[in-house]
């Protein structure tokens, strides 16, 4: 099932989304339990999507892919084993928000994930047990001022700037029709009007798993229902400038595009 | 004015604190408007102080007092600037509340320091401004596991751990009463029955302050009320073990005190 969160004319609602992605009913409560149709129904085209969750906390997972790690980092993944991070709540948009590069973030990128929303609060959670924690997976985008990331040392300045972390379009709960062993993840970037696919990879490159994600990060953090969790980008990511469109492709969940503008 | 919120046998409820840290008298609503006072007070012996503030983010300043650069980093503070990084929301824990180590996490270490709680949404605060959006001050607790920073490399999870960020006493919103050019910061560490000071500075030896913080902060993220801004530790940090107590003092506000226990 498709969860999203929606601005109507009558309001911001929580509502389930069809899976031909046409029609949003809304629900009385929040995508944490079975859905309680109000009766209310608009065609997806009449609203907009919001960022699917308002997290408490969104934690992240660096360097988890080795072919990305070899691109930022000019070192081998065994050098630099996967670290966690924070992005700042107030980093989420939803889809077709802007990102907004202010003038001192530059070399900014894309970094197209798997997102993780959680479902009850955990702490201590062993990796075969990920998936009774987690309510469902969207899609995020990690921003990244490559230049702040590497002067600051520290990354939470280059990556929770304002608008940097688009999520969406919604969270899916069907965690079965996955194979998150062989999951495709594409990112494809406008520019000048010309449309390439710069990130073309596959959750089957990822160097700790969805279960051992979650165990590492439980075993440190209480996490929350909402906290969204990202696991991590493949290689190909690239810079992006104002005017540009970034588009994150996963098959099973849909696709998350951001137009690029200056702050 | 000093806000606390406070756990009584009616339930949790924020509360004005007299001066003479005797009494709590509740009130109707947060501690971001005029108090409207209840009716009921407690002697504050027989309620709990909870952290006084639930924040949506911990924003904090790392390598912001030299002398604390050199003791860790061991460079000097002109080649290792000033940096933010986030401590989770789930870190947060009130005083009195046991900071809870986990057999991973080793030599962990306090840091005392002030902290700025947010009165009001902001972004692009000029440093002149800061006091507009800023509702009050109180301390918290920085703590971390200097074996996981620094295996790491980023801070979130040495930083971040369930308990690493007590928080309190209470929220006090006379800034007028402090000179934050020249305020002490003490830190005494209780271990096997002897209490030392380990940390005795002072605001003065900041290299950003405070108004610094909020600009270059509010230049990236926007801040909302509640959010807790940790505005960097001074020289004397060291290591805490189970079975210890540590106490930070900065006069005009209280101390926050932490038993310190194994998770």
């Amino acid at each position: 099932m498709r969860f999203g969160r929606i601005a109507t004319p009558e309001g911001m609602t929580f509502a389930v989304i069809d899976d031909e992605g046409t029609t949003a009913k809304a629900i009385a409560g929040t995508p944490f339990t079975e859905p309680e149709y109000t009766g209310k129904e608009w065609p997806l085209a009449d609203v907009r999507l919001l960022a699917p969750m308002l997290p408490s906390k969104v934690v992240a997972i660096g360097r988890n892919y080795a072919d990305h790690v070899a691109e930022v980092f000019k070192q081998s993944a065994e050098h630099l084993p996967p670290t966690l991070f924070l992005k700042p709540p107030t980093a989420v948009i939803g889809p077709e928000a802007a990102i907004k590069i202010p003038e001192f973030a530059t070399k900014v990128e894309f970094e197209g994930e798997m997102a993780l929303v959680i479902g009850s609060p955990c702490k201590n959670v062993k990796a075969e047990d990920w998936k009774s924690v987690v309510r469902g997976v969207t899609i995020v985008n990690d921003v990244s001022s490559r230049d702040l990331q590497f002067a600051d040392g520290q990354w939470a300045r280059a990556k929770g700037i304002d608008t940097f972390c688009p999520l969406g379009p919604w969270i899916e709960t069907d965690l079965e029709k996955f194979d998150f062993t062989n999951t495709p993840i594409k990112a494809h970037l406008t520019h000048d009007g010309v449309t390439e696919t710069k990130q073309d990879s596959n959750s089957n490159q990822m160097i700790m798993n969805l279960g051992e994600i979650i165990e590492f990060i439980t075993a440190s953090f209480t996490l929350l229902p909402g906290d969204v969790i990202c696991t991590g980008s493949p290689a190909g990511t690239a810079e992006m400038v104002p005017g540009d469109r970034i588009e994150v492709e996963i098959p099973g969940i849909g696709s998350l595009s951001s137009p690029v503008e200056r702050a």
